[in-house]
């Protein structure tokens, strides 16, 4: 027992009396449920695209913090009065800009259990279940995909659920740089070696940031041309890259092989990429950040032939597979130049699970040491679907983006510019850029549908992109109706 | 109106059948707000530390994902089944090890609101309540804090909500080389220049990894010595260390600032150490993960004196500040140096809002493209806790802290290694280390409570910080009496 001399300190009571009792914290909770039930019930009533200028939302704000406690229904009543007007609602139904990020029921609940019970699973020991759920949970979505054996757990490799693609990207070409380096980046640093990555004029800019973050510089990646048509990679143009820069004394260290780009959803030949870069040594990362979800179906899996060569594969289900975000899995062949980039053990996380060899820590997986219970929301998804019901939904995009593509190409006014991709569809006003772009920000501006731009060539270029799980052929419909109002309004 | 020519695609009806209905949604959503209550309402009753042997949870799972959807009444069953056994429980009343990582019930909500509306926050245009609603919510924190008012959004610099603190240090890494270098590593890398990074040598181990991942290496990082009795950086030390560096033509670019180190919850000298780098503009970042937050308290703030000279500083929300992981909310006080460092403008985001240079895209403010909208759940708890609730909660785990040290002090076969540092206490058994690591072992073996360790001087030392918002009195006696038993086992 306690010291008795010691006696007890003055626990402020308030500070027990501020937090939601039990029976509050059910009743606020089920208001939030239903808040967010009556938010999607709203949504198609409401426009896409927020209609605030730049300050309107901070202006309804109050300088400072309160002092004293207000009710959670006042936080509830706010997002009515605040928040929504000024958002862009990504799960209207007629949300077809940049790609889409699908927040389904099934995962919110998902991640509100991770919530709920807050756990911290930087190392295997700060909570088991944290650690092996993903595990098993990332080994069953890379065989939903048909990603190569050596990415399972049991094997050399393994799987990981990151933040973004961004990180996924990054952690890629630090691995990347460990094994080249055979472990000397990582002691003394990239200085000294003139390293090159290896990348389309179409991937993401996520590997020119990439490269920026990992001390190479811009200047560090060359941009390989594509071809005018498919917008993939020219596999000619980067062996002749690679050929001159080896000449010249340049390291080539990584290439970032878009599966599905930004852009048009163009594919880049995984297997000739990688065929062309293994004489270097060169580390395959394979970027399938929206596209490579869509291999849940054996019809959608064409584009990821030679992943087998790959050294490490993102995907995320945060986009197109019906996963709240952030979820974005990633897999490498070999977790040895992963973890040899990225562990770190300091005194205080020292324990005999991980001396022992049998578990995986997670904080040498990514660039963060913390990490949140991300599994269960991917966990609820794979199940409350299961894989035909994921199947069913990647089927539905790919359906109505087709309905999109015969519409363009039904109506003279319109050209596709691009073979639609799985669920994008890029496509243009004939009469020229400053038609095409003024149409889409018409269409935007009404709210009626939210649509994103790109350039192709050149030239400026509308693309809708299919995704959301409440998205139905009326919604297409009505976005491409609106279409042709300002297309008709361009004189088109 | 859509061209009558086309016929309609065959989209699967199961495609919509597989998500939940709204009033589906509503059941299983008030389904899971109960069983979160139910599961904090067991845990006294749960031992704090998982019983669960390496492979034990995933032994309880199937090999594959199923291929037809099951109820999410079955994930909810799962969890009490697989999961449960394999947490080790950080919302738990009688966890006290590492730091805590606070899941309040407000913050649960908060964050909850943020899944449901499901916007990505990567530019203001993408949804500008995201953007706005940080932007105030963090100056409203910085003013809680007292923080310089350079880092308000409405001066040179401003604050964002990073995912942890090891993302915080790397940013402001990147940033401090993009200013000493005047851009150069952004377009040609780190290479060139011997780059070094200076911290004590408890800085956290987020500061090697930071080196590791912007290229300069482990061996850039010189650590410090510290003063023995109070751990905190030797400031005449950093400034011998800084002539020798750069009598021998190395960059001094930035030094960490451990303000609560996570070993000892030492104290470095913000003030001080400015001071001794300020000739040589090295870029001054302040690491107050865990104990920044207690600036709240005016009587807590005295560990940020200073602070007005440092260019970046960190403190974690979701570690002491009731705030659900993750919410590492992270200040610049020239936000130039940080978007020059990570800004990247592909074609699809270029938008007038942007081109206007009235918003904010908080996409070059740290590595990751996209982002949630967590500044919901902050907004939420400085709201509904009210900066007097905040302020009992860190006085509580003060206070109780303080109570662990006098009964530590009230018992000769233990002492205290350090003196307590706000709600953090380290202590040992005097019989030596290897009686105290068994004494905690004991403990944690037990389920009772769990701790974690650490080595001060050498020596080992048991860490015991206070900060769930679940913890009272009786938890620290509890633990207490569970270290005596230990103690009295080890012959103490």
């Amino acid at each position: 027992m306690p010291d008795q001399s010691v006696p007890d300190q003055s626990v402020p009571d308030e500070s027990l009396r501020a937090h939601m009792s039990p029976e509050e914290f059910r009743r606020q909770g089920h208001a939030t449920i239903d808040w967010i039930a009556d938010y999607w019930a709203s949504l198609d009533g409401l426009p896409v695209r927020a209609q605030v200028a730049p300050g309107d939302v901070r202006g309804l704000l109050p300088p400072s913090a309160p002092e004293s406690p207000e009710p959670f229904d006042a936080v509830l009543a706010d997002l009515d009065r605040v928040v929504v007007p000024g958002l862009t609602h990504w799960q209207h139904p007629r949300f077809f800009a940049y790609f889409p990020a699908n927040s389904s029921p099934a995962a919110i609940l998902g991640d509100l259990v991770s919530s709920g019970i807050g756990a911290q699973g930087m190392i295997w020991a700060t909570s088991p279940a944290v650690t092996e759920v993903e595990q098993v949970v990332l080994d069953w979505l890379a065989e939903a995909l048909g990603l190569p054996e050596a990415y399972r757990s049991d094997g050399p490799g393994g799987g990981v659920i990151q933040d973004t693609a961004s990180t996924a990207t990054f952690t890629a070409l630090l691995s990347a740089l460990h094994r080249a380096s055979g472990g000397a980046v990582r002691r003394s640093g990239v200085g000294g070696t003139r390293w090159r990555v290896y990348g389309s004029t179409q991937a993401h800019s996520s590997l020119v940031k990439a490269a920026m973050m990992a001390g190479l510089g811009e200047d560090a990646v060359r941009t390989i041309d594509v071809d005018a048509s498919t917008q993939a990679m020219d596999v000619d143009a980067l062996r002749d890259a690679l050929l001159e820069d080896v000449e010249a004394g340049l390291r080539p260290v990584m290439v970032h092989v878009a599966a599905g780009s930004t852009s048009t959803g163009a594919m880049d030949d995984v297997a000739a990429v990688a065929e062309v870069v293994r004489e270097w040594g060169v580390w395959v990362h394979v970027d399938a950040a929206w596209a490579g979800v869509a291999a849940v179906c054996p019809e959608h899996r064409g584009h990821l032939a030679g992943v087998e060569a790959a050294d490490s594969f993102v995907t995320n289900p945060h986009k197109w597979l019906l996963t709240t975000f952030d979820c974005s899995t990633f897999w490498v062949r070999d977790r040895a130049a992963l973890t040899g980039a990225l562990s770190i053990l300091p005194e205080y996380l020292r324990n005999a699970a991980t001396e022992s060899g049998e578990v995986v820590d997670y904080r040498d997986w990514h660039p963060q040491l913390g990490r949140r219970f991300r599994a269960v929301k991917l966990w609820a998804v794979l199940r409350t679907y299961g894989l035909e019901g994921l199947r069913a939904h990647v089927r539905s995009g790919v359906a109505l983006a087709a309905r999109v593509a015969d519409l363009v190409s039904a109506d003279d006014r319109w050209e596709l510019v691009t073979e639609p991709s799985l669920s994008l569809v890029v496509f243009r006003l004939r009469a020229g850029d400053e038609e095409t772009m003024a149409a889409m920000e018409a269409v935007n501006a009404s709210g009626e549908a939210y649509l994103s731009h790109t350039t192709v060539e050149g030239r400026a270029a509308i693309r809708l992109a299919v995704g959301s799980w409440r998205t139905t052929q009326a919604d297409v419909d009505r976005a491409w109706a609106a279409l042709q109002d300002a297309a008709a309004g361009q004189g088109g």
